[in-house]
């Protein structure tokens, strides 16, 4: 495909993409295929001849369309908010089309540079002290492997130049709880830990925060055993109920005993962007690692996930690799962000926070933020003050944990009628929302915050809501 | 941002992406700005109000595009090709518009199962049986890591379910070559065998390539010493000198003693879109795993390496996460990449490699690839032929590995001469080269495949080097 072939297509292409977004709300929320349909759309064997750009743009239309959940759609409350706003959207795709090689400074010193800089513009919004510096990683599971990767190696004093994690006579132990997401536990595994030496600290049972003093306890615990407390992993806003644990205790604890604090704030971080919600990780400041996913609720098009540090050179001890074919003659004038994570090649992905910062503008997304925080507390007293539906979390932030319990139903019939609402709406391609679990029963998360979603929308759930609640019960 | 302005502006975009992709030959190639350039041309503070799309577009202009080295130049002989075809920009700028979430099946069908699609088209076009399955990772250095991930697994039996690496008694032992990529290493250290445990294996002098015999010996003391053999990661076209090691009597030798086989042909991948190219990773069959990258010499725009098992099950058991709030009704009868890796969220990659193999087809693909061979093979003949100069290994690809090597100079003068030449050319930004070492001497790797590099391209490249080899001795 030549320049001018790429300009009529890809004209073509962003008229379609526009078209698409715009018509989101009249199409099913959840993807109304079967397994497999969308494969069997698709020939076995590769092509043989070329295929002109308009018949992709069909098939993308019949074939590919139909297979996509809509989490851009206004009634899509599922999992987390995955905004691609737009603006983010634009700059993703100038990504694309210069066509960049970020595997050192020297391949692309603005993919370098311009990451420094938006990654520093998001300190600044989130409020954190120069004391951070951040890189873009592509989710918040890789951050925290990342993370916990750097904690096994301060713990062990450089483990890996040795005999590796194999070598270490005292076990390095891992603390979270059972409320952390489950990129915690398998960060952890990856790392070589051992899920023996993985403690789910117990928590606040009616905030589901780590309890402190259990932390404290289990430490002291483990000290007296002949352990190496390594890393506490910190859920600043946890998948299933949005708790906060208590960081600002938990910093106070791992200084005793130097013990890297990881904070994930993958979905709550863009609550951070709010001066007003900061209360929630009061003690950041003292953690060593932080990562937070913009392409979540604040809306920078995914992959975009940030992490920050203190210890720069503590990281990129950690993570670097300097072969000869890599180096070049300005090597101690700039980053290499390939010792910061762990691919050595990474796309030009600063690009979609700048556009996104630039052209939506931080007071928008603010004030978008704040719209869906009035709509959770709207949504939230609304089904409080039905009858037989009950609110079982505290909603601090945008999602809501519900659950419909009509008199006489309770464990697994309850199970089964919960289930059975909630798969009906997901079915219906109406609305959208994770059923999941909470003291190993079936509640349904309605996580609010998708770009377009309005108090109207909520409304128009929470109609939908009561009449599936009711005809499951027939 | 609405729908209406990401028209008005991704036309300009595109029109933008077009030109710039035209006119990349009058640009230097290497980026011409210092380091803190780029950087110093943004405010330090975040953008408090919104810029309109068309000011965005001016500064991509003015202030990134000259902090890029121009990887798509057809006078960029660096590193590896790292070729971003139209095709399969094309297919990215459709990932970012449809704005997927990729966390699970059910949250994009279409996302999964165009993976499985084109993972298997690719499967065919490279010879392999269908023993293998695939998935698209975002490089080379990631799957090497998942790949030792799961074969410290299944050497410790799933320690991860117990004590974690820590908790094993014999250590684990990794086998590659000094040949093997930066990334091996890497992978090594973070899947935490330490570096007392990483044998680097001898090599045969003359091609770099490991020596089965030495490989075989250092097994055999490992195992007399009360080591466990746990992983083999084979170069399949080194970096440095493009070596293959002898992966047929590799996979015999980890047979005898069940040891993971890792081939790691990110770069020389594209060659075995080739079928005159295929005995260069003869025994593959017998291999654990397969790693490469469309996104170099083949020119799947970046990131899109794609990483093969045959032991899927094994690969899942040690990567999945299963919490509650991404179960659906139809976990039994999909795929979830998200086990398959490290990230939980994923974009929609299928979709560049589907442009690409359609819109380019794969015959004209295989016929570039076949003009870079010719390419490299007239190169290396013209360099060899003249005084002075030398080609320092074999050319089995694209890679031709040369120094000009005038009477008198040797040992440090030679490699200050080395470098004069090489930087010189590179800081003109006529042309760009890899200089890297070679037994502790510096020579320059050219690589070649550059998708709109000819031969009137190489014979200008061998003008330049021929009179800034002479330049740099007066």
């Amino acid at each position: 495909m030549d320049a001018e072939q790429f300009r009529a297509a890809g004209h073509a292409l962003i008229d379609w993409i526009a078209d698409y977004r715009q018509t989101i709300e009249s199409r099913p929320v959840r993807a109304q295929v079967e397994p497999g349909e969308v494969r069997r759309a698709f020939a076995e064997q590769p092509p043989e001849s070329p295929v002109a750009a308009d018949i992709l743009l069909r098939d993308l239309e019949q074939k590919i369309v139909p297979g996509i959940t809509q989490v851009q759609h206004p009634m899509h409350y599922g999992w987390f908010p995955s905004n691609a706003s737009l603006a983010s959207t634009l700059g993703d795709i100038a990504s694309s089309g210069l066509g960049t090689l970020g595997i050192s400074w020297e391949s692309c010193p603005a993919a370098t540079e311009l990451e420094e800089v938006v990654s520093d513009w998001m300190r600044q919004l989130l409020g954190l002290s120069d004391a951070w510096e951040g890189c873009i990683q592509d989710t918040a599971s890789t951050a925290c492997l990342t993370a916990l990767l750097i904690a096994r190696e301060r713990a062990s004093d450089y483990s890996e130049s040795r005999g590796g994690l194999q070598g270490e006579d005292k076990p390095l132990i891992v603390y979270t709880t059972g409320e952390a997401h489950s990129s915690v536990v398998k960060a952890a595994l990856l790392a070589g830990f051992g899920r023996d030496n993985l403690r789910l600290v117990d928590m606040d049972p009616e905030t589901r925060a780590m309890s402190a003093e259990a932390l404290a306890a289990q430490i002291e615990e483990d000290l007296n055993t002949g352990c190496n407390p390594a890393a506490i992993v910190a859920s600043i806003g946890s998948t299933g109920v949005t708790a906060f644990d208590p960081l600002a205790e938990m910093v106070e604890i791992a200084a005793e005993h130097a013990i890297w604090v990881h904070v994930d704030a993958a979905m709550a971080g863009s609550a951070m962007l709010l001066p007003e919600c900061r209360h929630l990780w009061s003690g950041v400041e003292r953690a060593d690692s932080i990562s937070w996913n913009p392409h979540k609720w604040m809306g920078t098009i995914l992959d975009c996930s940030l992490l920050y540090v203190r210890d720069v050179e503590h990281l990129v001890r950690v993570m670097s690799t300097n072969p000869s074919y890599l180096r070049s003659t300005v090597d101690d004038e700039v980053k290499q962000f390939r010792d910061w994570g762990i691919p050595l090649g990474r796309r030009f992905r600063a690009l979609k926070l700048w556009y996104h910062l630039n052209i939506d503008g931080i007071d928008a997304i603010r004030e978008r933020l704040r719209r869906d925080l009035d709509n959770a507390q709207w949504f939230a007293q609304t089904v409080d003050a039905t009858d037989d539906w009950r609110v079982l979390a505290p909603v601090t932030l945008q999602t809501v944990c519900i659950r419909h319990e009509p008199e006489g139903l309770s464990g697994d019939a309850l199970d089964r009628h919960t289930l059975a609402w909630v798969n009906a709406i997901n079915q219906s391609g109406d609305a959208f929302m994770s059923p999941s679990q909470l003291d190993g029963r079936w509640m349904v998360r309605v996580s609010i915050g998708v770009e377009s979603t309005t108090r109207e929308h909520l409304e128009q759930l929470w109609a939908l809501l009561q009449q599936r609640a009711r005809e499951a019960l027939t």
